[in-house]
């Protein structure tokens, strides 16, 4: 970590910087440029608060030169992590192909749909049973009663499933569950990334609306510091001045968190594109960028659907969908 | 809400669009443009899910005209909305100054500091108990205790007290909190927006980081749709591409929020600062722009503050800049 | 178009806004909402300009229903839209592959890379003459010689050849140029637009750094308007908060431009990634998302490279990704 | 500036980067960090070519730690620059009031503008002749007819003017202009920089859409580095995710430019704002943050503008603001 520090600070200015090194077991070296007093600090300095060096008097500004995530970086586990879900796996050249409702509706309607995407190719199930939605007036979701019926579906059909926790009270509901999304709101939610670290159990990790891969990548760290390793990163969309889709798809996020991390990373193509007919093209793009897996939106009966039915594919665009991400897969 | 049916589409095609309008008691009428085939759906149109419409297969496009927020709204309450909290108000021309600590560190930090921004004429006092950290290994704050030690520092200088809520299962610790703060990562939590809609507190809400200000207000019709109308508006700096600083405050919120809504608008300008030099400036723009009120991290040992130190003003720098603050006003 | 009527404007102040109306032909209709007083405007309003409508005292808010682009748009031209450039072509299932340096350096180095590209599968050569540079210390490019040595290295492997205009001024120096590249910085010249409108060469238009895809076609559409029909789009990455790559490739663009235009659309992931290593997997996910073609920055001495060596492919980086990029296509 | 050198490169890999630096007169010093391994580059690194250091196969990444301007920043020059033009000074204390309409239309409308902006306190006359438009549809303005009539407006009541140049091609006819103006979209229209550098008259330099502010010094670096130091920075509104407004006023621009930079920098509300109600706070916050100026549309009959009337005051409103504006400063 490199701390430049202001021309005409004094020794007394300095000495509280030097005491919080050594108070934290960093060692400091002068150091040098041309028109600049710099100190170059050596030792486990991703640990280190930059906003409390910053608060310094003496200091002008800091460098990080190192990650502030170590156990979720590259550097320390240089191969990929795989992660195993009962018959599922993710990472190291396993694809992880998750497809479902956006909303659990009925037995009926989960079941059926359980069906045809296992049968279509899908290696997990998801379906919503808590729902974030921006007005108060929409569809909220089946919740407890949700997680039941997914949880059926997925048994009599023979796939493990995947849904998104809102807050830590829910997490006694979810015992049944084999993967647990953490949204894309959710993902700097720390108290809930504190207590998921300690349960036993997968997690997905959707990158927040405006979160550098930087911040995704610490707030796996939150989990792995605790104990869980089994995390798998989402992709799913940001934020940008771009209006004439709900998000951009960073789609180039997926070769730069293979870059610089184990974990693996799969994509959600559908709050992207944002619309039916644009999932199959943002899909194959993420398949040809490297994604370790894709999950998907597939309803029934979109036009019915209590939510997100305007970009649900049919179980028989699914299944068109997965020939070719297979197909893609080959050519890599 | 004017809908924009696909060209080719028949008859059958656009039934089911028209039966969830009859369903929802939603009136359609028929228009025409140049070009165009279009519906003007005509009724409580801020109430329907845009996705359901956008799910039909009929449908091209939507334009919603009404905005999605109605309690929230100007429309339907013009006069300006004040909350009061004990001796302190804000909205209508009152004016609500926070000032303390980012965290609470011990028991005399936070009643010195209580005392001097109350001497400077803070209007209410902060504290962090729970602190939302990018990093696990950072200070995640005095929690439980932290709340206690603030509430005491609040009572013995007579101020109200206002501190960040993480999450639904702590509301029972925050009996003794006068007003409790959504933090930027929880602006869309919606099961805790439920909750506190049902307790009797006014809530300040802090505007997500990438969060359009219809959101914002959108956020705010949840807590009021539940009954809970005491709600402040917080802007404290959305994520740009702009990286000199980590935040860039948005200025126009504030007279943008004041034109679509009756709710007061206070601003944040330390985040946006990140350094304590540039805190004053963005404040007196605050102010100028017709802001509410302000909140400010005042710290009476910045270089040795636990938490946000190199954004704190001192005691000193906070008098000073209430004086201009209180110029300002006088201008407008 | 839909107009906003404020609720108490009069009879008087909605005056203005129907003359000027009438004054360009367009019809007026009276239509009403539940809340809203409005009018629906029908006839040519794309060529309407928003901020004049906004101008008039009575108009609370206007929802333009037609896109402003007409020439440009799929509506009044579905099929697909073919460029041909002499032994190449881009749209309606023509896939483009442009390959070439960041600058032209010397008569050997483009010769030498023309032939490599060539060999490989490139169907046109790239090569820059004038650079814009961030910095006045950098390289600024061989400018006119380097046009020279470009359109040379061409004829003598037989590829067509494309370089980047920088200013209305430079024209002539374009006659042996093949196609004209106008950079993202220019994407909003509008000078430059209306005299490349006039020339007969087809235009490969880039997307400004911070244009909506809206803005890309409407650019489009200041060079169709004046007659030069002959343009290919290009997606080469936006600016995002995300900072771990300059820019971040928005590789949804490329299936919304389909559906949107017939124009062709390629890709230039060469920005978006940065980093060479990044290269290949967002060349295949722009093919996979369907592409129309590709542009690349490839260089035999990458190390020594005056420019954009760091992003630059070798050429059996260029040969092997030509392979996969070829075995993608066989699999939409 | 630090080099992080790939942990596993030989010294024959490091061995060109070494040459690169000793052919730029840059000393290279070891030094080393706990995972580590890294370089020190001393000397005149500002001008030294990031990606050119990028390219090099040893290098993992870079570091800058002095910026990439030299003569406009602060460093080489800690006291305020002031712009002088005739009557008028911006900087250094000096307040700098440009107001005038968005278009010229007519020798009449300039002419009464002038006047009455003149007498409400402005100290500069603005006119657009050359108007970039998003539609080729919109009005493109006077041009040459139009910077005579604001030249002849100006003399007239005894403003300098200022006007917006297009292209390196107009220069000629800026002969009679005081200020040339450097649009948002011309912010890195490298070449017009050069041309202007060399210009004997003072440049007002507007921040590009989506241009850091680092970026926006540079594009001053490129004006002053060939000799221009007449330069006045504009923030004017950059592109984020909001969509309330076209565009959001960055007003910590102001202050942060005031910390990196000598040279002033004033502020364009009324973009930011869109509409007319909405600039008097915006003025207010950018003068209460700092600003040594702004420039305003102002026109006298804003319903029948030919452009920008949405946005413009009438001179009534603008002496109103003249009047707060001017208080606001007295309490800085």
């Amino acid at each position: 970590m490199i701390v430049i520090i202001k021309q005409d600070s004094t020794w007394d200015e300095l000495h509280p910087l030097l005491r919080y090194c050594q108070e934290n077991g960093i060692e400091v070296q002068e150091t040098y440029g041309f028109h600049l007093r710099m100190l170059n600090l050596v030792g486990d300095t991703p640990k280190l608060d930059l906003d409390r060096i910053l608060a310094f008097d003496a200091v002008e500004n800091v460098h990080r030169l190192l990650s502030p995530y170590t156990l979720a970086g590259r550097g320390a586990h240089p191969e990929d992590s795989v992660v195993r879900i009962g018959s599922a796996a993710v990472g190291g050249g396993s694809f992880l192909l998750i497809a479902g409702p956006g909303s659990v509706e009925t037995e009926e309607q989960i079941l059926e749909t359980a069906r045809a995407v296992k049968q279509a190719g899908a290696t997990m199930l998801r379906g919503g049973a808590y729902k974030p939605r921006y007005s108060p007036y929409a569809f909220q979701g089946l919740q407890q009663e949700g997680i039941r019926l997914l949880v059926q579906a997925g048994r009599e059909v023979g796939l493990p499933v995947i849904t998104e926790i809102m807050e830590t009270a829910q997490l006694p509901l979810f015992a049944d569950v084999d993967v647990i999304q953490v949204g894309t709101r959710n993902m700097q939610n720390y108290e809930l990334l504190k207590e998921l670290a300690h349960c036993k159990k997968p997690v997905l990790l959707k990158r927040g609306l405006s979160s550098r891969v930087e911040e995704l990548l610490l707030s796996a760290e939150y989990l792995m510091a605790d104990g869980n390793a089994d995390i798998i990163l989402c992709e799913r969309g940001i934020r940008t001045f771009e209006t004439v889709l709900n998000y951009t798809l960073d789609i180039s996020a997926v070769p730069v968190v293979k870059e610089l991390s184990h974990l693996p990373i799969i994509v959600d193509p559908c709050h992207g594109a944002g619309r039916r007919k644009l999932v199959p093209p943002l899909a194959l793009a993420a398949t040809a960028a490297g994604a370790d897996g894709l999950i998907l939106d597939v309803h029934c009966d979109p036009q019915n659907a209590l939510s997100d039915g305007h970009r649900a594919l049919t179980p028989a665009d699914f299944q068109a969908l997965c020939a070719k991400v297979s197909a893609v897969r080959g050519c890599l």
